[in-house]
């Protein structure tokens, strides 16, 4: 399929030219495996200068990086506070479960927000009762799972509920770097400064070819890291080509210009999108992933040329309806929005498409 | 350091120019993540040719290809067979332990090389006895830890012991490509050939940036594993970049030539050493694994020129000899070995050192 | 305190005299350890001519059933769909999530009963989905945890809905005398019979020291559990002592009689409830647990002389009620209800309380 | 069989009659479940006075005790030092691996007493190496498994020696009352005065009915453990059952007038076992396992009428020979030890057997 066909995730698309680049020159010389090389102390480097007093460790992927990150605060008979849409507790198939043996204790008010009343709920609710799992972390996701992003206010009053109980808070970054470039913030405003201990800053979906980041805000969290990470099989011998796309990506700030792009191509989605008749924006939108509310029949069609995701059916008693996911990224253009707006406009319309 | 003074392991190596490139022409166009992409698929048809019917997934490295593909069979209360120095054993930090949560049953006779009758001694020992954990798996490492290779005899010993015993035979093959050609056979030749069960297929030693291969060679077993697999924290999105180095690997047999030229200069560096008075090699050399031994300080002199490891220390009582690990790659030259020896040969060998 | 204060729990109280005697009685002779005794052989078969044919094995405690139970079902990516508010869930401090690794998908039409639609639900929502756990086991507790029994219909409903999802049904027995009793059903009939996987058989809640029972109802599961229950830590030595109470349990019926008194005490205590102005019964009485809504000041001074649960506050947004659970057992006299009555009736019911 | 035919192990005996005694007086009045009455306070101070200072805990049984009593120190990625036969690395079916995750690292120098030296070994060959599990506790057995006891002067120096390399002291004290016994010391002087940090405080084999004690000697170490005992499935409700068992014991010294009649049969067996002459005593005898080394067909042909184990066969070259052990107990009277000899005397000796 052709690359401004896919509207599916910003994880099919290709690596960033600038990130290919920084791996083809990385492969130049021996170094040292398992991270003690050059590229991976500039790295650490850069991370530092980027977020502050931080420990950086490189892992392979989301997963792992919240798996990871978790693992090395909670033991098995403590709990992590999460909505219930979280990657963690949706996407992961177990592996939070799996690999800490804790539980995730998940919010009701909105799905993919977490609110935080609902932290202070939890911890009141099993208070020094030992038949019940111990809160430990609160984890909230950046961009969230429904592609919300939330103010630096609602941060800031979780990181406070948070640590006003003796809790960790846990960012998933999956795509932090669109809610930075919507907020208008730098990484540092939007995780240290607002008291994120641990995140996981993920850049795949940035441009990124894999490899993600953890990165210690807390740096006493980080201690006896190095073992977690071997034993949670994240430990790559030939380090060297993460930490060079990971330099690359902070360099000239990179993962800025690129989720830039992603959520401009998604304001002008949308802005394209009011005009048609049938087609309704689902949820507001702050970063890069555009919610449409289509005719069942009519996204199918539209599926059969576009990659996009069909995220939700059978809601508000409309059969007939669905949520359909469409998420630009840093290589989408104005034409590719075009192209799609033409195919959504020109595609008929009518009942009998089954 | 310049790349020919690195004989400290052939992952410490830059990638194939071969692989490279793979990597560099499937950054185009879009495709599904998460190996549903077509760079995936054809890579798995090119292992069904390889080693004949079979099921193939991807993971990140050669712990999690180990792990994920033992904890494709093993329950808990079940246990794997093999050597002491087996590096499921000694250099995963306990991920086998942490994720299966079953026990390594070591074997004695020989620290590298694992023998029938061993197994049946441990297949004897617990039999019906529930106080114990029941053996499930052999496993076993081709080239093994010590560089040394089981012959094709040894292999088939093995597995008609384990399968006669109702258990399935593992190979670790991080460095099978060097195993296959020093034996002078087909990959499939030294592994379903021989029943193997499940193979971990290293590409890291051999040229690849990242990535390892577990082949279900018995394709029961793979019932289930893309659960394992992404619970297992080693389902990565662009997949398509890993599958496109094993497409090179495969194609054109380079994982051959890579092996090939590898072994080739062991093989010199030990025709060149045997000259040398004060150095004596330590290890019959198969692959592409040299162990010397050198007096220990001449060695930490030579270190500060080269890269290498001291492998054992205090050994025969001689407190002031080292075993000494040189690793040969794809890439090292006739010039590379020869600069070295003629290190070695300059270097004063006196006991003064200290 | 004395033992008719005490309504908190239907495990706060003494054996029964008969299981006492049994235990006594078990104490003369030296016979093998770990289940391999007579007394051992003779409760097993007790089980099968109380439930047909079934292999049981017996543990420490209700903890231990359950999750040894679902242990021998579920591997670590799978799932079992259960109400919120299952033992499992909330009270076993995440002792499944630690040992089995696998996730608990919750249903929310009700927090206590569990509906077979809900079991189509997850089934549908995350099938061959890789990202996600597959559910395996469908789990209830009966009587459940409010204390409310499924009908033979309920069950039936569930136990179909489950097996024609190829999930196998566990159920959660630590009251399931009471349910019997309540009923009018033989213990088959409400397990074996509607098609009951697995039964978690507890005893000590309706008169015994300690110990619980695992029935496999389909047999085919029980494969391996022995090796199961040593790694779980629930294989005791003096095995005899836990096969003795089960026989003096299930011969000549003790479990209905100390059933049927527990069931028809907390009847009589509903009965003489409900001439009293300010105490409503909160939920629909089944078997012996009685949950009344009291005024929060009146339920604490109440609770000076007599010990029971203040199970919620807050509830319907009155913040002056609390609900409150009284349990009944196999040796509640009418004359201990009577005095809690009349304790009601005569403490005086004002709002000055605090 | 009659009580007298059973030497195979001290826990295929009765309960003392005390200890059933104080059973049954517990049973009388309600008290509040989960270790939360007056029993357990009571029998926690008669630690205390015992053993010093101390926090402790009930389980189920010597396997939960092991294992819990490590899950409070140890995480995944560290490791227990202890002898290749110890209780835990070979007759707990891996529970310790499955329930931490982390590593069982043996020793060699012998298969049943561990030596400071080898301490030293396993810190030093992986210290700071982030691919191997770190040394965490070093774990014995007081009496160990092959009936042996150490001196004071062999667990002064272990213990140094653990403390010098940051590692804590567990015992598996099965046994340990046989231990005291021997070296006639005080519980409290083998214990916290040479500087055991954690105790698994095993009674079934004295007398109990069920029931270990985890004596925390250092009482850090206890933080959280109420959480960690009810998740692994050993937090029994009516545990006022199995502190009334350790008051018993702990009072009026009857743990060590019954481990001294054990000793004494022990001895006296040995003592009228040396006049045979086709009897070896084959190992040393401390506490209140005798092992002998009979003919193979003889030790068969005795089991027709006594219970014991054959232990070891095969060994020395000589297919012939087994070492048999024969474990004396708290009821064993001269009576039975003077007829077991008898058997062995008067059953003729012959190569004829088979």
């Amino acid at each position: 399929m052709k690359i401004n066909m896919h509207f599916g995730s910003d994880n099919h698309l290709v690596v960033h030219p600038q990130i290919l680049d920084a791996i083809v020159k990385a492969n130049s010389g021996s170094t040292c495996a398992y991270g003690l090389d050059d590229y991976t102390k500039e790295a650490k480097i850069l991370f530092n200068k980027t977020f502050g007093e931080c420990e950086t460790y490189f892992v392979g992927n989301g997963t792992a990086a919240n798996v990871l990150a978790l693992a090395s605060i909670v033991r098995s008979y403590e709990a992590v506070i999460c909505t219930k849409q979280a990657h963690i507790n949706t996407d992961e198939c177990g592996a939070f479960e799996k690999y800490i043996g804790g539980k995730l204790l998940t919010t009701s008010k909105d799905d993919y927000f977490l609110f935080p009343e609902e932290i202070e709920y939890w911890v009141n609710k099993y208070k020094n009762f030992c038949h019940a799992v111990q809160p430990k972390v609160v984890s909230i996701t950046q961009t969230n799972e429904s592609g919300r992003i939330y103010s630096i206010e609602q941060l800031k009053a979780i990181a406070q509920t948070a640590h006003k109980n003796y809790l960790y808070l846990h960012m998933d970054g999956a795509r932090i770097a669109n809610a930075a470039a919507y907020l208008g913030c730098s990484l540092k405003e939007i995780t240290k400064d607002i008291g994120v201990d641990i995140l996981s800053f993920g850049g795949t979906k940035n441009g990124l070819m894999f490899g993600d980041a953890i990165v210690f805000l807390n740096k006493n969290l980080a201690e006896n890291f190095e073992y977690i990470q071997k034993q949670g099989m994240q430990l790559f011998s030939k380090m060297r080509f993460i930490s060079a796309q990971f330099i690359a990506l902070l360099q000239e700030d990179l993962w800025f210009k690129n989720a830039k792009n992603a959520n401009e191509m998604a304001e002008y989605l949308v802005s394209q999108i009011k005009i048609i008749n049938h087609v309704k924006l689902a949820r507001e939108l702050n970063g890069n992933e555009v919610f449409l509310e289509l005719d069942l029949n009519f996204a199918k069609k539209l599926q059969e040329k576009y990659l996009f995701y069909i995220w939700e059916t059978n809601f508000k008693d409309e059969k007939e309806k669905a949520i359909c996911r469409f998420v630009t990224s840093f290589c989408t253009t104005k034409e590719d929005v075009d192209l799609l707006i033409n195919e959504i406009k020109t595609l008929p319309f009518y009942a009998q498409f089954l």
